[in-house]
């Protein structure tokens, strides 16, 4: 068994544990940085090493389209391409054929769509998202399955949910390699019953470890809740929960409190290059005039190797003069931030007050206003939609 | 004293020193790494030591105009401001002015120019240079200077250089700090008997330290070396040589065997974020598809935390993508290339066979074509002089 329950609580689902991969442990609950192209922007192995991150995402859709999994494969698998040496996990591309790429169409095969690079015409199947991740060769994959936008109806889901299942069979099929942990996704949207129907189906087939998927897409709150509450207490307990694609503080804990053990998200990076940094109050915004001649650290509390490095002028000041190497300390607080959130909820799992620590976080923490991040995903959507694809070429 | 000569060459004039501030020792002949903007793009301070760079330089000119040496001062000082704890040095912001500021002028006060940023107009003066660089607080400063395009005539020359000697006396006059080392700079553009003029006068003077200015700006190699080989035996042998500007590793070595000890130059870091290295051959340009498919380093005699970390293809892919890490990591080669080159000519030094290390440097070099650094040159000064000052806000 490579995964080991290591501490509960007693009051929560919450649990501290160890997954055992062959480049090394990942102690969970745990957050994955993302390097979407086999690069988590800005950062360095060094640094990611220096933030407590154990275990990094890359994106099967974006490295097969550019340099190709064959490329990746031949220079020696993606570990060497990244200069990583730690656990890795790659994601089966499902997520961004639907979010990202045009004309995408369900087909008995798999899900064809175009390049949102180029325009060309591709086919990802679950049999070939397989062979591509493990020419890759990530520790931990996922099989390719069907994504949807909130809200869908529930025939929508369903009918989604059926064919993800259908997927998972051919998946595990083709997936020889007995190294490479493949997950299983908990897909259903928002209905529970589904979910919940899922995660048994899913059970029963003894995986390695269990993604849930379809959430953090729009969906409010208590809703992306409510799906955990219903979903967790269906997978077993002696394997990885890995919550895909949340990484806002609070749904962290949230998440914890109900037994999920891995988490990835772009957030902290993204949220970094754009010069916001994560605090125990919530966000702030660094390109504040209020920073201009602020000789302490931007976050006070935070004993990460930039807020006590740097003034938070000078992380103003970088941003104010577009330094890339603003975006690159902001991001670096912001992954430490995250990473020591979850080391410090490790430790009260193991020390038997996580909910007074969740408790203690919930006072200090101002979240964002819903409908901005809404309306962020809105106008997100509405540019993806009007990308037009450039022409294909001859072929 | 300062500044201590530890080892000599005894067929050249190459000698090993170290020059102590305030914030540490500088072991020379040494590589200075350029922050601009109090920053060296891309790098943070943990890497420039990594690097094994001791002393950074930045520059006044645009500190001054932004974000203003009184807010740096505010904040605790250039030191604080950049995150650094080692030696500083600070230019006079002459040589920006001269190349950046459109419709400079100079006057009996000093130089008036427009910002090239906001076309404000601003008037740079021997003593206020000197008070900009108190405010700053770098432990190495430069005294305001005239600056000349290459090829200047011998009158405009000799102008240039009795002004900058006025200037030089005003300078001296309001540095007060004694812990501030002020260093003077020879001029004399590409006339052996001025820079020999004025660095007996300098030498008389008695200061702490001495630049050589107005070299590396368009004229070919040898009359740079002709002027070393004039001006630096008029200089005293127990104070540091410092030659502002000059960056490409043959020129290092011409310039550490007349016996110079410090060096600074944008060079390693413009070129990394363009995707050039340095090496032993000469310069190698990732872009190039021969990287494509390279398993093994980008310079395999390197042994950089990046050459032994990521295949060349990685850095190629960075910088096909347009990551901002790729350049990022080629100024970390780039750094530590002159900074080793550096290290092993003291210890060359030290050990009696530098004239045959600079042979077997030469014997591999692969110099640019200097026509294409004329041509960039040229390039540059003309888009500069085309530049139009926004518009001056009312004050």
């Amino acid at each position: 068994m490579s995964f080991r329950v290591l501490a509960t609580c007693s009051e929560t689902a919450a649990r501290v544990g160890v997954l055992e991969t062959p480049h090394g442990p990942l102690h969970t609950p745990a957050f994955m940085p993302v390097g979407t192209q086999a690069s988590v922007k800005g950062l360095d192995p060094h640094e990611l090493r220096a933030v407590g991150a154990e275990c990094l995402l890359a994106n099967t859709y974006h490295l097969a389209l550019r340099p190709g999994e064959a490329l990746i494969q031949q220079l020696g698998g993606l570990h060497r391409f990244m200069g990583w040496d730690g656990p890795l996990l790659t994601d089966s591309g499902g997520f961004q054929v639907w979010s990202l790429a045009p004309l995408r169409e369900v087909t008995a095969d798999g899900v064809a769509f175009r390049s949102h690079l180029d325009g060309r015409p591709l086919l990802f199947t679950p049999e070939g998202v397989i062979a591509i991740q493990q020419a890759l060769g990530a520790d931990i994959i996922m099989p390719l399955d069907v994504c949807l936008e909130y809200p869908a109806t529930e025939p929508e889901a369903a009918a989604a949910l059926e064919t993800t299942y259908q997927w998972l069979q051919r998946a595990l099929a083709a997936h020889r390699d007995g190294v490479q942990q493949l997950f299983g996704i908990v897909q259903g949207a928002t209905y529970p019953e589904l979910r919940q129907q899922a995660a048994r189906v899913l059970a029963a087939l003894d995986l390695p470890g269990y993604a849930i998927g379809g959430l953090s897409v729009g969906e409010p709150k208590d809703v992306m809740e409510a799906m955990l509450a219903t979903t967790v207490p269906e997978l077993p307990t002696d394997r990885p929960r890995y919550l895909m694609g949340v990484g806002a503080p609070d749904d962290l804990l949230m998440a914890v409190e109900h037994g999920v053990d891995m988490f990835d998200c772009t957030l902290p990076t993204r949220m970094g290059r754009a010069g916001s940094l994560l605090t125990r109050r919530g966000r702030l915004n660094l390109r504040n005039a209020r920073f201009r001649r602020e000789a302490g650290p931007a976050v006070p509390d935070c004993d990460c190797a930039v807020c006590t490095r740097y003034p938070a002028a000078t992380l103003h000041w970088l941003f104010q003069e577009g330094h890339a190497l603003g975006g690159r300390l902001a991001s670096y607080h912001n992954l430490y931030f995250l990473c020591q959130l979850l080391r410090e909820a490790r430790a009260a799992i193991a020390a038997g007050h996580f909910p007074a620590f969740r408790a203690a976080f919930s006072r200090d923490w101002v979240a964002s206003d819903p409908a901005v991040g809404r309306e962020q995903r809105r106008r997100w959507r509405t540019v993806q939609s009007q990308r037009r694809p450039a022409p294909v070429a001859e072929r």
